[in-house]
C-alpha cells in the first residue's frame, strides 16, 4: 500500500477517536513492541479456540527487514505492506517504526473475570490520564494481578496515548473497561473479595501490613501482635482513584479498609501509579506469586 | 513588569539551556508547586544560615490573589509583579500558571553527603529521560532516602523538564550532580555503605530479602534461613540504570550485589522509575523509617 488517502488508512486513522473506536470494536497498536505483543496474545487466543486479537497489520519493508521475528509471529494473520507515508497517515504517533496493527477490543464482561477466581486485581476509579492508566496496567502487569478493571469515568485504556504507555501489558491480562462503580462493589463483595482503598489518609499503614503477613508467612509460631486490619494475602481487589480528587467519599464508604503507602520524606503525596506499583506489589509478595 | 524583551526576562530564559545553568549556577522553578517548595526550601536554608535558595520570583497579580499564601511565603525574598506576557517569555512550559523563580542550584558535594552517615541513597547511572529522573527524585523522597546521587552522564536534574517531573522533591533533599562512577563507588566503599544493583537479571530476589528483613525485625527468635545476601536494614546506596540498556558491566560489576525485582505477570521488564520505587520503599522499610 503506498495511497495515504485509501479508504483503509482512513479508517484506521479514525480508530484514534473513541467513537470510531465503540462503533468498531477496533484500536490500533502502534510500533514493534506493541504490535509484538499484540501477535503473541493473538497467538495465544488462537490456539485457545478464542476470537483472534489482531486484525490485520501493516510494516513497512525496512521494518520486517530489521526485525524479521515479526513476520513470522504474523504468520496466520493478515499482515500488508506499506509505505512509510501509509503508516504516518494511520498512526497517531508522529513515527509508528514501521508498523501498526489493528486490533479487536478484549472485552470481557466483569462476571467473566470473576468467574475466575481471582487472587488479585487493580482497580481504576476516574484515573483519568493516559500515562498514569498505562503505568498502573504495567504494573499489574509485572505484580502478576489477575485483571485490571476501569470504572465509567476512568480513561479510555485503548485510546492510543494509553495504548503506547502500557508497553504491551495491554495484551497481557483481561481488562474491563466502563464498568459502573456501585455495581463493581456489589460483585466484588458478593465474591468475596476484599476491598482496599489506596488512601493517603487510610488508617491501615501498608508498610505494618506487609510485615505482618511477612510474619504470618514465614514464622508463624511468632505471631504475636493480632491486628484487625486486612490480610494480604487474601483475595484483593485495588482502588486507585482520580490524580487530583484522590477516591470519591463513595468509593472510600464502599472499601473494607483504607490503606495509606507510607510517605517517610517531605514528599506532598505519592503520584497514583507509584502509590499503585507499591500497593501491587505488596500484595503479589503477600500471596507469594 | 510588563516588557517580555527585558534583560532580566532573557536571561530568565537561557536557564533552559544548559551552558546558562552552568555559567550562573541557577536554574527556573515554574508553576505554584515548585515554587512554593522553593520558598519553603529558602526560608530553612536561612533559618539554618546557609546560602538561600530563591534568587528572584515574578508572580501576576492574578496568580498573587488567587494563592495569597505564595506572597506570606516570598517575604524576604525578591518577588517582582509580572504580566503573563513575560513570565510565558521567561518559563519553559507554555503556562507557567502565573509564577516562576530564579533558583540558586544547591550543590553539595559528594563528600559533604557521605559526612552526614546516610542510610538511604538512590544514584542514577546514566538515566537520560527527565521524567524518569522525576519519578525517581520524588520515590527517593518519599521513601524518605537521606540523598540522590547523579553519576556524570545522566539527565541534567535542574533542567526544566525535569525539574518540573520532581514536583517539587528536588528541593526536599542533597541532590549531588555529575559524579564520575569510579570515584562515587570508592567513596561509598570506603563510608561502609552497601551498594545494591537494580537488575533484572540480579540473582537476589527482592521479596526474598524483604521477607527475611521482615522475619529479623520482627520475629527474631524464628530466623532460621541464614541467607547470603545483602541485608536491606543496613547502610544502601541502590544504583538505577540507563532506560535502554540498564547497568553497565563496570557499574554492576561495583556492586555488592545485584537485586531483581521480581517479574510476576507476563511483562517483560520494569520501567526504571516503577523498579525504583518498589527498591526504595522496601529499604525504607526494612529500615524502619
Amino acid at each position: 500500500m503506498s495511497n495515504p488517502r485509501a479508504d483503509r488508512v482512513k479508517e484506521a486513522a479514525k480508530l484514534a477517536g473513541r467513537s470510531a473506536r465503540l462503533k468498531t470494536g477496533l484500536f490500533l497498536a502502534e510500533g514493534p513492541q506493541a504490535v509484538r505483543e499484540a501477535l503473541l496474545a493473538h497467538r495465544h487466543a488462537v490456539e485457545a479456540g478464542l476470537p483472534g486479537v489482531v486484525v490485520e497489520a501493516y510494516a513497512t519493508e525496512a521494518c520486517l527487514q530489521r526485525l524479521p521475528e515479526l513476520a513470522g509471529l504474523a504468520a496466520g494473520t493478515t499482515l500488508r505492506l506499506a509505505t512509510d507515508e501509509v503508516l504516518a497517515a494511520m498512526a497517531d504517533t508522529v513515527s509508528p517504526q514501521g508498523i501498526v496493527a489493528v486490533c479487536r477490543m478484549q472485552s470481557p464482561t466483569l462476571q467473566e473475570v470473576l468467574a475466575t477466581a481471582p487472587k488479585l486485581i487493580a482497580v481504576m476509579c476516574e484515573v483519568r490520564d493516559p500515562g498514569n492508566a498505562g503505568t498502573i496496567l504495567r504494573a499489574a502487569d509485572s505484580a502478576g494481578a489477575d485483571a485490571v478493571i476501569l470504572t465509567a469515568s476512568s480513561v479510555d485504556i485503548h485510546n492510543p496515548k494509553a495504548v503506547r504507555s502500557t508497553v504491551g501489558s495491554l495484551f497481557h491480562l483481561p481488562v474491563v473497561s466502563g464498568v459502573e462503580f456501585a455495581e463493581l462493589a456489589d460483585a466484588l463483595r458478593q465474591a468475596g473479595i476484599t476491598i482496599l482503598a489506596a488512601d493517603g489518609y487510610g488508617s491501615q499503614d501498608l508498610d505494618a501490613l506487609q510485615d505482618e503477613s511477612a510474619v504470618r508467612r514465614l514464622a508463624p509460631g511468632a505471631e504475636a501482635t493480632g491486628t484487625s486490619g486486612p490480610r494480604l494475602e487474601n483475595q484483593t481487589a485495588w482502588l486507585f482513584g482520580n490524580e487530583a480528587q484522590g477516591l470519591s467519599d463513595a468509593e472510600l464508604a464502599a472499601a473494607d479498609f483504607r490503606v495509606a503507602v507510607p510517605v517517610y520524606g517531605q514528599a506532598e503525596s505519592l503520584n497514583v501509579g507509584t502509590a499503585a506499583t507499591v500497593c501491587l506489589y505488596a500484595s503479589a509478595r503477600a500471596q507469594n506469586r
